[in-house]
């Protein structure tokens, strides 16, 4: 296992723990984690902060000439605003957990220059499908679905 | 004027004398204000709270049902992020103050079906265009620029 996947699975682990939707990520800037976290909604009751939000939020302020030298790493393929978010600050790489039991928009970030990796990882598919057949209410509400 | 986007224009001037960068918006349902925001960079040291993205955060969770209703109004073209954000939650409807300092993805979400309006309110590009000139850096931060 990727030692940053691993970070980031530990993240969603922590938000399953705590009550929440299990989706985690870590920022790495040249092989360092410069940022964690993981999905707020019923935690903090926010509607901004999913996964990579919460990572980038938490790395702080940084320059773009950072954030063409990181790679985000999340447990699940990214949704329309976290993708904007990797567009909006250049990230070039993104690691993704899964993409089974939901797809992001993948090729639009493809589309755009970036690189995506998916590694169809077990823990990751077993966290979602697990809390997708919990809470099939609390996860439309995050993906803004009926 | 239209009475929400100069509730918009008021957040980004209440973001201006607070230091930070002259960015507001406004999530309207059905006629009414659910959520008002303005950009938190300066003063939260936020990455992720743009002006639209403080309004929907503001607004707390809401369903599908209720964003499918919503006109967000906010005074610059939304960035690829807060422009993800709109698609993620099926905000159908963009009402914006101009986009002759920045153009952001109104493209994008035109094609994905979003109406976008563009009022090119003069007293919008002032707010931005002394900003710009005023804090270079500080802007080109805020939108992932060299």
């Amino acid at each position: 296992m990727d030692r940053f996947m691993q970070a980031a699975i530990e993240e969603a682990q922590a938000g399953l723990a705590e009550g929440g939707i299990p989706i985690g990520s870590v920022l790495v800037h040249r092989g360092t984690i410069i940022g964690r976290g993981h999905n707020r909604r019923v935690q903090h009751g926010s509607v901004v902060l999913h996964g990579e939000m919460d990572a980038l939020e938490n790395a702080g302020r940084q320059s773009a000439a950072v954030y063409r030298e990181c790679v985000l790493y999340t447990t699940l393929s990214p949704c329309p605003m976290c993708s904007g978010a990797i567009l909006l600050y250049g990230i070039p790489k993104v690691v993704i957990g899964e993409n089974r039991t939901f797809m992001g928009e993948e090729e639009h970030l493809r589309a755009r220059g970036v690189t995506v990796d998916v590694l169809q990882d077990p823990v990751c598919i077993d966290l979602m499908s697990g809390f997708i057949k919990r809470s099939p209410a609390l996860w439309s509400e995050d993906i803004g679905s009926e």
